[in-house]
């Protein structure tokens, strides 16, 4: 009769535990998480997770959504701006994206997106490869949880820039660097510009109410060597600015904001619409967003940089009056099924001084940074074209201010 | 000896789901999820998720961080902006969220930030507030899983705008519209005229590449009725203009910069810091960020608006000379711990240009509706005041463009 207690006890307890288990697999939703999908499809049905970007070619905004697949972004830290920006374009249905990151979650990142704090005191690279996984199972994820700065990890990292596209030994096809220090942007821009590598510069402030996105692509626009921050420009050790007991603040709108710019000027440059910015920032305090372009300097410390200019003004001097690029003017849809519509029409004239090469510095911008005096027997040869205007042209300008 | 082997199987299979249970848990993370916090501190420790909130106080950008816990929002609509909407209000520790939705998740929304796959099915309402729930318990959440405009839950629905605040009784402190349709905009303008509650409109373009947000203080600014769109002035019903098949694109980044935009402004408008905006759009092809002020119609044909304006202009005659509202000028901080800075110096004219009341009607803007021109007899007042403009200034000014 014990023996029988015992075994109905423990039948009983095998039931209880078979339940437990169902409960917490209904929870986590592993029965529920989605299948690959082989092809993107325009269907509009409630299960294609594609419906609503592909909804973007009858929509005249793009033309070749499909594309996305062929694509390899890098993103470099994934705090606060690089998480977000890696949820956007797995959401989007990147082909791969590569993941660069040597820190651990912490309670402390819970005031911006992404991380949940059952996560805390894993790597940041594998927490995210688990949740975006789960999100978007046709997007291939590469991670490496290290620090590209040091000498090892630099050499693997540019390897991976050069080799990591969708097919092995092709390059990605653009960089996001989202860290938070000048050291490891400056190795994210040496390897770019050594790899003559397009990629965007992103930041945001440590009173966390300002931000900005940076195109760069060496030899045509400045590089972050070109008119470096003056903690870069005088060597100086950024750690040992940092104090016992204070930390910088950060907010999730800003960090939410800028990567969302970030993603959004990705795909207009990956997939070839609306304008690419060269330089855009965010004033949160007055909602005030100014834009600019810079030129490269022609005595950037960066060998690197400066062969690139080389090259990219001897391919300009060969095109015979042919644009640099198609970029697609706004349209609006000729379908308007919601009649939801924003009020905005901009001339030609408009849209230039809002974005793109701008004639002058942009309202409220001020250079950080001025260079040392040159010499009078140095040749002087500025980089600029069009209506662009060279580094040396600006500060010129920002000393009759 | 069978019933020996029988045992010892059942007890091995116990050992088994116990550790599957485990398994489980960890993943889950239910043994991590972190406990609540009774009080907001400073302390830069990794442990604490406010540090880098409270951190904003050290800055100079806010005075009183931890009164964020006395505020209560309600975000009406949890889709891709709202979603985003209540995770970044959560992640700043608000008080309360209300949050309003009648909708399912479906797999065609995981092309929007906040909601995961294995969610599908679940109403949008109680799958937010459980991983809001996770990310921050420091919240108090009040969910309603119905559809605001009809009839019987529109009285509700008014009744907890006026009720559920912190404290029951108290009206919320702002209302943040987050629908994708112009029935419950016109639900949401309704009772907030009759309560003179302010709110926040926000609204993405049905081709995804354009949203706003539009501060609404009934009797200061022009509420939803005082300039409706087409679809609204014609009496239209907008799910007639659905068609089969077809649906409205969008992007992840559009919808988290809007967010973003919507969310800080809440926190500028909720804290006292720097300037809010009354009309901010985003065009995503251009990187354009025109802004506005809409003064209200005296002729709108919600009469509460216009009980609003009477009531708003009779207080502010009885001003002398005192600031409608004191607004703290963006600050730099001392304490420049990174030397990571945004490089902006905007004068208070410039200020005043990008953001705010402006003297004339942004470039690239246009008014999509226009009034029925007047009878000679009726008395004509314009609600105007500073430099804000009436909507028939506008009017004008836009005939003579």
């Amino acid at each position: 009769v014990g023996n029988i207690m015992a075994e109905s006890a423990l039948k009983t307890r095998v039931q209880e535990l078979e339940n437990e288990v169902k409960s917490l697999k209904k929870q986590l939703g592993d029965n529920k998480a989605r299948q690959k999908i082989e092809t993107m499809s325009s269907e509009v049905v409630d299960t294609n997770p594609y419906s609503r970007l592909m909804a973007l070619k009858r929509m005249g905004i793009v033309d070749n959504y499909e594309t996305i697949r062929e694509y390899t972004v890098a993103v470099v830290g994934v705090g606060g701006v690089g998480s977000v920006t890696a949820e956007m374009l797995t959401r989007c249905g990147i082909g791969k994206l590569i993941l660069f990151d040597y820190d651990k979650v912490e309670l402390a990142n819970m005031n911006r997106l992404f991380f949940q704090p059952h996560q805390a005191g894993l790597s940041k690279v594998q927490a995210a490869e688990h949740t975006l996984r789960n999100i978007n199972p046709d997007v291939e994820f590469e991670v490496h949880n290290y620090n590209i700065t040091t000498m090892d990890n630099f050499q693997h990292f540019m390897g991976r820039l050069k080799n990591g596209g969708k097919t092995e030994g092709q390059a990605v096809d653009l960089v996001l660097s989202c860290v938070d220090n000048f050291e490891a942007r400056m190795a994210i821009n040496t390897a770019c510009n050594e790899l003559c590598q397009t990629w965007f510069e992103s930041g945001v402030s440590e009173n966390a109410v300002s931000g900005h996105i940076q195109l760069i692509k060496p030899g045509e626009s400045a590089c972050f060597a070109c008119a470096p921050p003056l903690v870069v420009a005088t060597h100086t050790d950024e750690r040992t600015l940092k104090r016992e007991g204070v930390c910088a603040a950060s907010l999730p709108t800003t960090m939410g904001v800028v990567a969302g710019l970030l993603v959004q000027n990705t795909l207009k440059y990956l997939l070839k619409f609306g304008t690419v910015s060269f330089y855009l920032a965010y004033n949160a305090l007055l909602d005030f967003f100014p834009s600019m372009t810079m030129r490269p300097n022609l005595d950037c410390d960066d060998s690197f940089c400066r062969k690139c200019q080389v090259e990219y003004q001897k391919t300009e001097s060969e095109k015979v009056e042919e644009p640099v690029e198609v970029v697609k003017e706004a349209e609006v849809s000729t379908e308007n099924d919601w009649g939801i519509e924003i009020m905005t029409e901009t001339t030609e004239e408009e849209s230039n001084a809002a974005s793109g090469p701008v004639p002058k510095l942009a309202e409220g911008l001020t250079v950080a940074y001025t260079l040392p005096t040159k010499t009078k027997d140095e040749p002087k040869e500025a980089v600029s074209n069009g209506n662009g205007l060279s580094l040396d042209d600006l500060m010129a300008q920002m000393k009759t201010l």
